[in-house]
């Protein structure tokens, strides 16, 4: 693998779509960011990926795209020991391999998030001084994107582990969103008066006003102070974020088939719905989530992404991306410094 | 107090609005709702609630409204351990004092949520076997309305208050939404596969089943099922369920701002806007908090509502509605039986 050019491996297998859709949104991230997609390895049933691979257009199918064969995929419902004993051939376990080989720089996965955690975990181990993984997820809010970590990695998030989260979590922002801006960070709790929420929540929030200086720390938030552009990096247990991921994108959904469906209601708002056809395009720019189609697995030794089972082609491609973007960033030795220096004050 | 009367006391302090816009919601109400709204007793300063009623129309100056002087009031930022010390003569616990000695049926307040949970627990106690209460919101969706519970009385939930606020929670889906139904009632985590989520979501889940019969338990929900109409009661603990609570009131929030702003851009928009005007009177119409204006803190002797500090006038007028139906269905022996047979079930 020459250092400047980054080769990443993509978990072809285990999203919702199918291997169809995930060479699609490849294809897609292919055309659309042309500088910034480097080598790629498709990694799953080499049948299915050559089949597909034949269906896309003239321009990807001339690039040199790397077919690794792995007999097995992870479906949904896998259950990450299970996986681990019995799906070692599996595209996903694969990628993992290629990782942590160094063959590749980074990987994509749309599939199950408990089995990636785990083989994750397991093959790539965390960086020194981290004890668990965090996934960071990017969500957009007008005016603004915040950082939502942990959004399921990790449901028993202990107080060190908040810290880490919160430095993880700063770094992302800088290397994905904004690399000029001192994020925001903020704790997650219900009431931002001192002594509220539970007692991790208090002992992270005395460990993070110590660290101040390392990430610039601005305090206990409130569920609805993440909606306020008041906060960029927002940190919480991988429970309540993986919840709350759930429940946003839910809310979200159903405002928008709701407008849609009462829209077509009558001639008079159809006709109002094309005149202001501007406001759904703005909506679409500024509040999609599909233009940080994945979470990256933070503190693992290697660039390890994951994109939502349901993404669509567009999602997919805007996690690609963003796998490149990180595989190319590499922050490893400032994060394991950082650590070193934060775990310096809060480890006894 | 005569028991076919009944009386219902308002804190009319602490509210962000003051006592003129409690006030306003109050008189809302007496208007709106003729035939549910009984007797009053406001509660608070008394020569400011004078003025206030002077100010209102002349059907409700005509209605004779008790009033009860309390020279203290509660401000948000009060600890609960402080306001029970020193602020024995507040508006809030006054008015807590009048539903414990049984001369009304049910209290409202808009203020501090934490005092009045400390001074609701404290002098009214909880019904025989619940140890903790819990607020219960009514969150609308498109086609229901859901009730989630806990949203922040009791951040750090045992296994057995899961339960519990299971059985409070149906039986005040019966009370306020729909007496017909049987509630479907759901325990929120973040996987729905048995196995996954906190070790006390998993037991909670296993007593769930055990108590099957007590009330319609349809299982563990995800977060995006609470959206899809799928689910009537979602159990949560009180940290997870205040953070949601605040993250869904503030997302519909700002997506409205937001798209508010964006119509008003250009004329064509604006034109659209007006054509399509229906779509937004129905959105306000299925799906605005106001019609729900209060959470009731369930499992005390005593109708105890809580409405948002940042109550319109419509919301104050749809709790103060909802605390004399809940004071008028009284429910106390129900829910203690209830209590009493799921008790011999989960407890050991």
């Amino acid at each position: 693998m020459s250092s400047d050019r980054l080769v990443v491996a993509v978990d072809v297998m285990g999203s919702d779509g199918g291997a169809s859709l995930v060479v699609r949104g490849v294809e897609y991230a292919v055309n659309k960011f042309p500088g910034e997609i480097g080598e790629l390895v498709l990694v799953g049933d080499s049948v299915e990926i050559g089949t597909q691979i034949s269906r896309c257009g003239r321009a990807f199918r001339k690039k040199s795209v790397e077919i690794c064969h792995a007999s097995q995929s992870i479906d949904m419902a896998e259950k990450p020991m299970s996986a681990l004993r019995n799906k070692k051939d599996s595209s996903m376990f694969t990628a993992i391999g290629l990782l942590k080989n160094g063959e590749v720089s980074g990987i994509l996965s749309c599939g199950n998030t408990g089995c990636l955690v785990a083989g994750g975990t397991l093959k790539l181990r965390t960086m020194p001084g981290i004890a668990r993984p965090a996934l960071a997820s990017v969500i957009p809010v007008p005016g603004n994107h915040f950082v939502l970590v942990d959004v399921g990695a990790n449901p028993s998030t202990t107080t060190a582990n908040f810290v880490h989260n919160a430095v993880m979590g700063a770094l992302y922002h800088k290397a994905a969103i904004n690399s000029k801006k001192e994020p925001r960070v903020g704790l997650l709790t219900i009431g931002t008066e001192e002594g509220k929420g539970s007692e991790a929540i208090r002992e992270a929030h005395e460990m993070l006003k110590k660290i101040d200086g390392e990430i610039n720390y601005c305090g206990l938030v409130e569920g609805f102070q993440m909606f306020s552009n008041s906060v960029d990096v927002v940190v919480c247990d991988g429970f309540v974020g993986n919840i709350l991921l759930k429940t946003i994108e839910a809310l979200a959904g159903t405002l928008k088939n709701y407008v849609r469906k009462e829209m077509g209601k009558n001639p008079l708002r159809i006709l109002g719905g094309i005149l202001a056809r501007g406001v759904f395009m703005a909506m679409k720019r500024d509040l999609s989530a599909d233009s940080y189609g994945g979470a990256p697995l933070l503190g693992l030794n290697g660039a390890v992404v994951k994109a939502h089972g349901s993404s669509s082609v567009e999602a997919v491609a805007s996690a690609l991306r963003l796998t490149f973007k990180l595989a190319k960033v590499d922050n490893k030795s400032s994060l394991t410094k950082a650590i070193e220096r934060v775990n310096a004050l809060i480890l006894r």
